[in-house]
């Protein structure tokens, strides 16, 4: 293409403005435009225009990337001559010259993308080194051994980062370098003569790997980082990442270059990283650490215990003050809690970096109210900040604090795949681990990733930690999945299954096999040792309280829960529930000796209400029948008396709230004992003279009821048309209890909900079974209000499809999106997640796993449902009450559907008040 | 309403025209206005109109029956009035007075539907007679036998029609009188004195049971008759009827009132029953009998043997010129072979009605050739004539034809409810059919109804005959369902238990426990003994043949079969197939040697496919896993051999059409033993020594490959991305087949699909798979053409609501109804049909079972895949394979969806062909 251009073009494409400058108090660009100069570059030149000091220096703009690849990876017409003009300017505005042998002008260059990508290019520092800028730096900061550490550390960075020589192949001559003084030998070990000795070793490596020379040329070392930049936005690991956080791959990288300021100038010199508030426990305090003489690198490497960055005030109290009240402006203008790096070259302070601070939960709750009270944000932007995830970790049981804040992490970096707090000893193997489990350790399962073969390994396990895989690995899935905190994907960890030890390549750390170690999920770190944990309460929390209070009044849905026992309700209701959008009656089918009388009625069912059915048509009953139409009567009666004391706690419970009872569902045979371990009990038994009749017909009524399918099977309102008698009893439960607690001055709401209709009739028929009886109690109430709403749960695709017949039945519609999606998608949930929906997920052969997060198609049909629904009964009630009611995105979702409420499992309910508040307010950012 | 209208409005009413009357050569009426007059009266108008003989009367319109109803059961204003006004002509016309006791004129009445209705009223005859007008009567006849007869049967019949007396109270004292004149006494036996003291009786008994005396008023009689015709609209059994007919409970009926003519006036006087063309086997001649000196109702009675029609040229020449040529002129007017009934008083011939004439499957495809041929009906209308159950019908067993018109029917009606040919003992109940048929007996269920108690026994029946219970009766149903014979609703026939014996009260025959009867489910009717059965072969049906090659003109969409061999493929394109639109490659899994090599694969399947990822990510295997490999690659070897010569053939038999090919489909735990069969066997062997570690290693995979719902889990597309080798060796079966055929000089043409898919992400995947084996065919045919469409079917209730997205993938969709209707109702089809599905369609909670008839939201979700698709690929390819591909109520709604072509099993190829011209027609005249 560039070769057709004509001039007329070439000076088109050069008049595009490529480059953006700041320093000497001024910049091009601002804190707005993160698309073109990314967010770092963006950052600096906001803090330069706020007046803060910073080295000066350049952005590179994204469009100059993305022309890059345009052009067939050729820098764009007059971006070099740009470039070299700014260079100019930063030498006129930092007072040294690039390539200056007296007083050189060293640089960073830095990607810097609209969203921080840690899977970009790293930095290259001391730009601008060669043999003779080397002799100035010497010079100037009087030091041999910083200069030629310097220009060491240079060639490897640039070595490794901008010329792909293998991180190794410097690594290898260094330790060796190292030994040499020893086994424990550091870094800072080493002497001049040794450095000197690396740098010939370091060249050496580069013209061996790379079969070229190691640039001299500033310009060349310039040009060939910037490339090196503009090459990283489509390197694997940037590739993966923006796959997996849905970045679009067309937004290019920035390229900053910045004058270098060097913190290990002597005393006065130093450098540091700082929070305006505590990110920890969320005080109002400035929060950080700093090294005097020291460059950021020796920060992280731990060589040194940095110093709070309280003691700066004693040792560089003008530096102190300025930042402070740096850090304040920033703060102020941000309007958020400041993560800020900064470096004092001989007593002058040099702003690096600000950024939004990444907090604990905690910190985060506590940190946003603080901010509403101190009118610094609206309670809106305080709800809109908080993540939902947030929520979820302050319910969790979690690390105590301040033994936490005490111990030191063994990784430095690591994903936090799955929430939660895990303490158990360390095994490297699913089975050893079951082993353990079975006598009674704890454990926490270390792999360097996981396979569906260390399965059962991680159901017993207290928590999991992998080497390799990210958010979307076996592991992180899995572990999410049966709710096990996890941290994966920690690639600095050396786990060896032959010598059974783990160990940091970043910070040494590690452990053997059966040493307790602590798994923070919520923070991707890993500490040796059991720390303590504390269970999180709710009522504790004040500011969560206060967050959640102002949520509510941003939520155009309601939150209620599923609930099936008082209890729960009551639970439920504190944490800000608003009604049962749920209560399963035969959950409490199973509760003490219920189980007992449940089954004898089901061992009779069909033949007492067959006998039912003949006796209504006058036919006369034989003995057997008789006897199983009285067998089954007493047993339902019995179950109708304790469910209607059921009902009446949750009434009393959730008085004044909607209660959602949902009639009989699941199949009956869940109510029987296994079919395979009755079958080798009586086959057993027939090999030592017999089974007894009692066990024999037990096994003929399982065999009689067992289904292909039960997911598709005799359940749902299928089992009250044919067993009408479950119908009558559980709605004279639930009416007459709402009679009792009703009398007794309350006042029960009671709505009565039919599982799995697919067709309206099956509503209709139910609706007469249940209205004849309610008839009969309305009779019996002695004028007591025995009003109640009927409707149905919409989780067959075909209710979905015929929902304008279904709501003209139907006061309302409850979505059951377990069973909705397991339809739609033709899954059975209990044997897709452990096995095909695994793969499907790893592979990304769908997004996410859709009984997690409401799958779109899924969430398409609803709105079908909605609408069809709606166009006959316009104020038909929409709630949903399968398990996506309480996972945030779904929640966005059912916000775009239209429901009016969403119910969850009780402690979900925090994090679905959450989710519906900014599930409103991102509505009507839309709109 | 009435009560407050102005005599303006009054008038009004009265202005509405509510009688059409006919006779003298002249009719207010037509045969056009079916809506108004019903089809007897429109027919009756009609027949005048045409210049032939009716005996004068009137038809009161379908709007007064309405009228009548909306005014709360009140003649509407001037009816009355008209109906004198209209009697007064009919008295003009006939030459007779109503109530004249010299010569009185008598008239039927009848009630008259737009569509023919059995559940409706019956006929009232005679009416206008009393103690006065029997006497003119007498006069006029000559014959005080025939005077008194004719009242007796006049109160019979008003008694229970019009005044609601049981039937029962005037047959017992009938029975007394003939019992006077010997056990076997016939109505004709009885005297004149019998009469007169029946006569006596039967007023008596309408006293009683009315509180009433018998009318003697005419114009009361009138007056209640027309009356008892509206309310009979409403009656129990017409309801029933228009609701299982899906007929409109607000059409009304009509009343026809007609003078009555006597066939039982001497010796040249008599009635009959004749049809234009011979609607037994289609022959050209007209085809009926009569009775000389009778009524109508003795030819039904079968007191005496009426004569061939033919005979009539003999006895009175005159007469019967006059009627073959008012057939002749009847069917050219109406275009079809016509049912007349005529009544010839003293010499002069009366036509009492004329309809479109019932007829046999056989003659109404050899009629409908004929009169293509004789010019007198089009082709288009030959085809619309012909219904698909009547072709279903002749592809059936049939019983022997001469045999059959031999045999004399024990039943006079009876519901035809599953078509074929049944002949076996008869048997009265389930259990005691199941024992005889152990010993090798061939039985027919005989039952007053069935129940689910009976369903082991119609399972294993020739045929199934019940006394009660319509279409959708249990028995109807589950006949069909199963594909047996079976005759329903024989009302006549008195089944008892207890002396196992059945008889018809109206033809007096019947059988017992034990007996051979013959029961053909075409036509409803029962036969003692064992008629001959014949095979049907499509071959010898040449007229058949001819039919559907017009239909093959009419259609839109083609016919293609469902076949997995060569043999069925050949088959189907022998009976008009153009394509294979589903052959299932697992079907050949089950034959012969094969099973064996399947089964050790899958007992290796994960084990090889984990191994062949480690070895592929360049991991050491152990012994174990490299055995694995071995085994399951060689079974796959051998399975792909085998595979491609089935498919050689099948390409050969369908050599240039065109062949979809499904890739692997069903859970792979069915071609394993059954898991509570090895679990029996394990555990007992465990109780005596130990199993076998073959049969513990097999229980264990068999466990392992467990499944809650194996419908919902893994099979389809699932199975192939999880096991690739599945895609790989199925690819190069199917491609290499049509390499080989191709060499041969064969025109073969693959289309690969893609079961199951639920998400466009899965077709993606195996397309990736399939496409690089694909592409080593290529490389290694030598030139030889390799290309294959690609597509997929629409079988899960995601892939039909992402169809845009999966259009993108597939070139063509394939309907898979039969999961496609699992998933959107949410119903197992094992364990449904058997179970509540049954209950569901005989309490009509769903009009049809969705398995056999497309249901209208399966249909609905259809089109939002067929939309969604073509809306991306215009030239998208659609067709149906689920069972309703063969199914012609379900075969129109495909055609409304706008599919391409239906593929159904080979035998229903013929009737999907005529369907399929029926539909594409249908929705022609829709437009």
């Amino acid at each position: 293409m560039v070769d057709t251009q004509t001039t007329s073009e070439r000076s088109h494409v050069a008049a595009k403005r490529y480059i953006y400058a700041w320093g000497a108090g001024t910049a091009e660009g601002n804190g707005n435009m993160k698309d073109l100069l990314g967010g770092k570059g963006a950052g600096l030149a906001e803090m330069t225009l706020a007046g803060l000091p910073t080295p000066p220096g350049f952005t590179i703009t994204t469009v100059a990337c993305n022309d890059y690849f345009a052009a067939g990876k050729q820098l764009p017409q007059g971006l070099w001559q740009d470039v070299l003009d700014a260079m100019r300017q930063v030498e006129e505005r930092s007072g040294k010259g690039f390539g200056d042998p007296k007083n050189p002008l060293l640089v960073s260059v830095r990607s810097g993308a609209k969203f921080s990508m840690p899977g970009m290019m790293d930095t290259v520092l001391n730009l601008g080194l060669n043999e003779e800028t080397l002799a100035g730096l010497i010079a100037l900061s009087g030091s041999e051994r910083f200069g030629w550490d310097a220009y060491r550390r240079f060639i490897g960075m640039f070595g490794r980062i901008v010329m792909d020589v293998k991180a190794e192949r410097f690594d290898e001559p260094l330790e060796h370098a190292k030994a040499k003084h020893g086994a424990d030998a550091k870094d800072t070990d080493l002497d001049v003569e040794d450095l000197k000795a690396l740098v010939d070793t370091y060249k050496q490596v580069v013209r061996e790997d790379t079969g070229r020379d190691f640039p001299t040329d500033v310009y060349e070392q310039l040009d060939l980082a910037i490339k090196a930049v503009f090459a990283s936005w489509f390197g694997k690991r940037a590739n993966d990442y923006r796959n997996s956080q849905k970045i679009a791959h067309d937004l290019g990288t920035a390229v900053n270059i910045v004058t270098m300021v060097f913190g290990n100038m002597g005393d006065t010199s130093g450098t540091g990283v700082a929070f305006t508030r505590n990110t920890f426990d969320g005080t109002n305090e400035l929060y950080g650490e700093y090294l005097v003489n020291a460059q950021g690198e020796d920060v992280v490497a731990g060589i040194r215990t940095p110093q709070d960055i309280s003691h700066l005030k004693v040792e560089m109290p003008e530096a102190y003050d300025e930042f402070v009240k740096i850090g304040q402006k920033l703060e102020a203008h941000y309007k958020d809690v400041q993560d800020l790096e900064f470096t004092i070259e001989r007593g002058k302070l040099y702003m690096l970096q600000t950024r939004i601070a990444k907090r604990t939960a905690e910190a985060a709750v506590k940190i946003a109210v603080q901010m509403v009270n101190e009118g610094v944000i609206t309670q809106k932007e305080a709800v809109e900040r908080i993540e939902p995830a947030q929520v979820d970790q302050l319910l969790r049981p979690q690390f105590e604090r301040k033994a936490l804040a005490a111990a030191k992490a063994i990784n430095t970096e690591g994903l936090n795949a799955s929430p939660g707090a895990a303490v158990g000893k360390a095994v490297f193997d699913a089975d050893l681990a079951v082993e353990w489990q079975a006598k009674g350790e704890k454990v926490v399962l270390v792999r360097v990733e996981t396979s569906p073969d260390d399965f059962h390994g991680m159901a017993i396990a207290e928590g999991i930690l992998t080497a390799r895989g990210g958010a979307t690995s076996h592991a992180a899935v899995v572990a999410r999945q049966i709710g096990k905190p996890c941290v994966a994907g920690v690639s600095e960890l050396n786990v060896s299954y032959a010598t059974r030890t783990a160990s940091s390549s970043k910070t040494g750390m590690g452990f053997k096999e059966g040493d307790w170690i602590s798994v923070d999920g919520n923070t991707g770190r890993v500490y040796a040792g059991a720390l303590p944990v504390v269970d999180a309460k709710f009522e504790d929390q004040p500011e969560l309280q206060t967050i959640l209070g102002w949520a509510d009044g941003f939520a155009r849905m309601a939150v209620w829960t599923n609930a099936d026992k008082p209890e729960e309700a009551a639970q439920a209701r504190a944490w800000g529930a608003h009604g049962i959008g749920l209560c399963r009656t035969e959950h409490m089918f199973r509760e003490g000796d219920r189980l007992a009388m449940v089954r004898s009625a089901i061992l009779v069912a069909n033949v007492a209400t067959r006998a039912k059915a003949k006796a209504a048509a006058g036919e006369a009953l034989n003995a057997d029948e008789t006897e199983a139409v009285a067998t089954f009567d007493a047993a339902m009666a019995k179950l109708e008396k304790l469910q209607q004391g059921d009902f009446e706690g949750i009434f009393k419970a959730m008085d004044g709230l909607p209660v959602v009872v949902r009639l009989i569902d699941p199949p009956l045979h869940e109510f029987l004992p296994n079919l395979e371990e009755q079958l080798v009990k009586v086959t057993r038994a027939e090999e030592h003279g017999g089974a007894s009749e009692e066990d024999k017909i037990l096994l003929a009524t399982i065999k009689s009821m067992h289904e292909q399918n039960p997911m598709l099977g005799l359940r749902g309102c299928r089992l009250g048309i044919m067993i009408p008698d479950f119908v009558k009893v559980q709605t004279r439960a639930i009416l007459n209890a709402q009679v009792a607690v009703r009398k007794a001055g309350g006042n029960p709401i009671a709505k009565i909900m039919i599982p799995l209709v697919g067709h309206v009739n099956e509503l209709k028929a139910t609706r007469t079974l249940l209205a004849a009886e309610a008839d009969k109690i309305v009779a019996a109430a002695g004028g007591v209000s025995v009003d109640y709403k009927f409707g149905t749960m919409i989780e067959i695709p075909r209710g979905a499809l015929t929902a304008d017949e279904i709501a003209t039945e139907a006061s309302f519609f409850s979505f059951g999106t377990n069973d909705l999606t397991q339809m739609t998608f033709g899954y059975s949930r209990d044997d897709a997640e452990g096995g095909f929906l695994l793969k499907y997920v790893e592979d990304k052969i769908l997004p996410v796993n859709p009984f997690q997060t409401l799958d779109d198609a899924v969430a398409g049909l609803m709105k079908i449902a909605v609408d069809k629904g709606r166009s006959v009964r316009p104020d038909l009630e929409l709630g949903i009450c399968g398990e996506h009611g309480g996972d945030p995105e779904s929640i966005h979702k059912c916000e775009k559907v239209g429901l009016d409420y969403v119910s969850c499992s009780p402690f979900r309910v925090p994090v679905a008040r959450l989710a519906a508040a900014q599930a409103s307010l991102s509505t009507q950012h839309d709109k």
